[in-house]
């Protein structure tokens, strides 16, 4: 039998599967799924038709991360949107927003106070820090590193693979340090390093490391003369 | 206890609460919410696992509108795809199309005969004039406006907010006049105006008001000449 | 009353509707619903919250396949995440894996081995050969052709109408021959051909057709000279 709090507010057709710890005052939408091993902190607020605690899965051709736990933790006054999809393995720290439509994999951590964007992907092991903006239909791909307060505007895209799948290849994301900002619908390649306050312009392509302070912009991406 | 229309045709698993409005002939698929405050006009048909009518939420960082109403209004002949996400305080006319795993937020109006394309996301105090395009994964920032039969392209991009968090302002999308055409993946830049029967080649980035008439493109984008 | 193989996993709130055909072994996740006419090799797995087997539908401004036929058929072996959307009309061949919030219309072949990301959107009268790669949230536009082997980046975009519809015109979307290699975010025009072995750096614009072994760059995309 279930064994969850008298505060837990649940909508209709909601399936929580067994072993799910739920804190104080949750609130969780129609039609949404929180499965095996997933851990909800107090005053958590999950929208509807959601998928949370997702296992791994997937054919050979995909890759499997090895360091994840097999649980995901909701901390805190964190709220998460409708059609949100979550894996296991993952932490989401306190007060986070994640928008509607957005999916986050597993080994990833979200650091607190930070707002992933309405159909954003945050592909595996990747960490994003305090305080970050994702913006809407931003891909940060796996093994990248957001430190505090970046901004990633909307529909930014990252790649891992300076192969394209045709080599063998240690996946490698970008490394994007404390206060940059991405502007809009950039690309930025693997393994790029962009430094702390850096500004890059809308519709870049990043393809080399930018050192800090630096406005940048173009195909590819140099500096800005005023 | 419920009173809809005996021509409701209601999925399994259908989420309908209090304080809903349904007209005649309308079709709501398996596993979709219709949340209180949804007014749903004649012949509207509604897909599979859809989201509909959400109330705002979010954290202190995220924007709110003052504007909205409290109601989500869908008129007469509209049809919306599987796994849409809508929001109260929002008017969706007409004969529109909402394609699957798009996104409308609140405080927007999508005018009669338009089509949102799949996956494409909407934000809020956004103007959809009548007989728009807007395709797939295009992304509609805030505060945007769109007038009659203009063209978005497939995963354009907006921003309406130039200092990318940094600092206050205004937020402000751009204002695309009649009949203009956005190729797809083209990024647009915060409170640009693009004039009537512009023409804007694929992936251009638009950095300043452009004339009526004018065709462009690159980046910066620029006058085509022949 | 159903008739389903005894060895059928179901989740809760699953759908199942009439004339669904269910090979062995195979695993539905919770709230999916698989429509009429879906047919279900062996050892299939779906996961929660998706809407299989979708029948067309949309206003009189959106195009209509006539070449499909009434059934949706997912071989043996397939791997399909949550939150995924696919049409009737279209075959999911053996070992493909489909990823979470993917979206696949109708009249499509997706051969085997191949992957199709999170969030990735393919449109109708598309052909996807063995062993493709297309990355998250990736845009397969309609009447378009991969060859096998081919490896289309994250968040690329593609376009079939040249007039942006303005003009009566014959919908085409690229042909991408065996092997070819299209980097993340790049945007290509209608119609072109991409050779075979052919490498597109990311973030270009491929506005011609590109000969087999080439490596192109930039906005418009032009030969990379070493």
């Amino acid at each position: 039998m279930e064994n969850h709090p008298n505060s837990l507010k649940k909508g209709e057709f909601v399936v929580i599967e067994d072993e799910v710890d739920i804190g104080e005052n949750v609130s969780i939408g129609h039609n949404t799924v929180i499965l095996k091993g997933t851990v909800i902190g107090d005053n958590v607020n999950i929208g509807c038709n959601c998928v949370i605690g997702i296992q791994q899965g997937g054919n050979t051709r995909m890759r499997k991360s090895d360091e994840m736990g097999n649980k995901l933790i909701i901390k805190d006054n964190t709220y998460i949107g409708n059609i949100v999809s979550i894996y296991s393995g993952s932490i989401i720290s306190k007060n986070v927003f994640v928008g509607d439509h957005a999916s986050i994999r597993e080994n990833v951590l979200v650091d607190s106070e930070s707002v992933i964007g309405r159909g954003a992907i945050i592909e595996l092991n990747t960490k994003i820090g305090k305080a970050c903006t994702v913006q809407t239909l931003a891909y940060v791909t796996g093994d990248t590193t957001l430190e505090d307060h970046v901004f990633i505007g909307p529909c930014v895209s990252m790649s891992n693979d300076k192969y394209m799948g045709a080599e063998k290849y240690e996946l490698k994301g970008p490394t994007i340090k404390e206060n940059a900002k991405i502007g809009n619908n950039s690309s930025l390649l693997p393994n790029v390093v962009i430094g702390k306050d850096v500004i890059v312009g809308a519709g870049s392509v990043v393809t080399k490391n930018i050192q800090d302070g630096e406005k940048i912009a173009g195909v590819p991406a140099n500096s800005m003369k005023k």
